[in-house]
């Protein structure tokens, strides 16, 4: 659909694009591009969108910037590969992954779609007035897993066992396809109450997170 | 090293604990075990221990419950694999995932390093006092990762999005180190304050849930 795309910023995200793009045949040095493709950090889309004389179609690939960043733009659109990069791995990073596609036109979404299924990418449209909600989503199961991990760490620590152990469990979870298990799910809450009072005692740290977590797991998860 | 073990309950973790054992040329049926392997529920564990007569060993795969209640047996220890387990697959469930090993003396120690590897698992050794703590671990990562995907899905739902397009990223996360990117990684806090705001207008059951996570992050994390 587009043979020519300006990617601006090579960070964690742009530099996986880029290449990505290379590999499918997409010039990316052009002084005529039909796209601009800002991969720069949040706080920077809005400038350098401004700064770029109107034509072209423009893009940003943040999940929580709206559309209005890219002002004063009107044939703009925006691609979220739900992912977390390392800039140690390159474009396969972007294989299995989805992407969420806002856009305000058919035309838009079409080249966002085109653009996430080039890239590798699983596209689904998503409202602008959602991706703050969307976005939320993201920071629950990618930063606050990471979050969940430290804390057994720390716990592991305490109790003189292996943290690397805690992996096989997480991947088993997730292919078990988040089925609950454990003493929440068993209504065993001598259990619950063993585990606050032991946290408690060794790390007093981490008493809020254990118990806020047990509230929303009867909640939601049982 | 043993030849003739008892295994007592078939349940999620006993099948497979069973079945591995058949596997591996051990004779389940016998009159005269080396080993009596309680897999019954924890609340039903010191029940059934006392009703052995002492002479064998005798274990449970428990991980929160203590050794003492195998009493009156003194030739005792514990294996916990530390898996999540559905009735659906069979032993291969043990490949790969980690044992807690808890002994009183070498002897049993050894027995029990040697089950946990005739199982599959990779054992480490637990001291008795410190399983609270380690099984409060394992509740995070386990447990607690179905409840982020769940709240996860619910904004997900909220927003349009779907919910399956939130396993690769999880699994990335892992596969990656746990290594934090995201708004609190970069001290985006107006990103993390619109979140707040997001969730307090469309689900405000999950509120306390992201502020505690955001606060641990911070905490934990970065």
């Amino acid at each position: 659909m587009l043979e020519r795309i300006d990617v601006i910023g090579r960070g964690r995200v742009g530099a996986a694009v880029a290449e990505r793009l290379r590999e499918r045949g997409i010039e990316l040095e052009s002084s005529d591009p039909e796209l601009v493709l800002l991969c720069v950090p949040d706080t920077a889309i809005a400038e350098t969108a401004a700064s770029i004389s109107p034509g072209p179609w423009i893009a940003h690939v943040s999940g929580a910037t709206r559309l209005s960043a890219l002002e004063p733009h009107e044939r703009r659109f925006s691609v979220h590969p739900l992912q977390t990069f390392v800039r140690t791995l390159g474009p396969e990073q972007l294989d299995d992954a989805w992407a969420a596609v806002t856009a305000e036109s058919d035309d838009a979404r079409a080249v966002g779609f085109w653009l996430a299924e080039t890239l590798g990418l699983r596209p689904f449209p998503l409202d602008d007035n959602a991706r703050t909600l969307y976005h939320a989503g993201a920071v629950f199961v990618s930063n606050y897993l990471v979050t969940l991990h430290r804390a057994a760490a720390l716990l592991f620590d305490s109790a003189g066992a292996p943290a690397e152990a805690l992996e096989p469990l997480m991947r088993r979870t997730i292919e078990n396809g988040f089925e609950l298990t454990g003493p929440i799910a068993r209504g065993d809450w001598s259990t619950v109450e063993a585990h606050r009072g032991a946290i408690r005692e060794e790390l007093p740290e981490l008493e809020r997170l254990y118990e806020t977590l047990a509230d929303a797991t009867l909640a939601l998860a049982t």
